[in-house]
């Protein structure tokens, strides 16, 4: 992992507005959906917010394996994340990842039975870019 | 489906520059990949020109279950087709998808081992917009 390509990486995570997040559904076959970005404590650990009655939450709850993908596809880049995703309904979770204009969607605020968030965590990455694929670690890229 | 809906999703569709493409690897987790449109002969089956010799073929070999999705960020519309790949590397499939600029990637054009054809077939769909989620049938579809 060079330099370069660590910063390439970051831009293309923190300019995100989007990800794809995939999931396996009953039937073995993956899943994807668009979702808005929402938080990360590094590159390996992303959160979004989503209806806790939906299929996807059972999905995840039945198989929690998932990957979670940035693109920027105007310059064919294309970081995958590959990992697991723990559906978090607790009160402090959904305390901590509460935004302005949720109450559109949880009008019963925080505490909505319908609000919870998805905790995605990575144990490995792929970085696509100008027709090469690069596999690394959390510690390659940050000690790049 | 109503005649608006399906005008939606068709909108979507040939409007669409790029596809996401997702696949199971060997361990069993989802794995997505943003891919270039290239044809379909309805709604329910796609085609994609790919490496032949890559880690996704080797993953569609062992386990053809697909999803591919279609999404207008903007907007918050998403199609996920859910289905099988095929991988084709016969000449007459090669031939019948070559298109001019391949030859940067192929040079030894059609023929060239490392260029091969996705054949996605999906069997069943999901529309979402408006926080809705609609499930539909290919015959749903091509009837409304």
């Amino acid at each position: 992992m060079t330099e370069q390509m660590k910063n390439e990486i970051r831009t293309l995570v923190e300019s995100a507005r989007i990800a794809q997040v995939s999931s396996i559904d009953a039937d073995g076959y993956p899943n994807n959906k668009a979702m808005l970005t929402l938080h990360h404590d590094d590159l390996f650990t992303h959160y979004f917010s989503t209806n806790y009655f939906s299929r996807r939450v059972r999905q995840f709850q039945a198989n929690p394996r998932a990957s979670v993908y940035f693109c920027d596809e105007g310059q064919f880049k294309g970081l995958l994340l590959v990992g697991q995703v723990e559906v978090l309904a607790d009160h402090e979770s959904k305390a901590k990842f509460w935004r302005p204009g949720f109450e559109i969607y949880y009008p019963d605020g925080i505490d909505t039975e319908n609000y919870c968030i998805y905790k995605f965590t990575a144990h490995r990455a792929n970085y696509y870019h100008n027709l090469q694929n690069t596999d690394f670690t959390l510690e390659e890229y940050e000690n790049a």
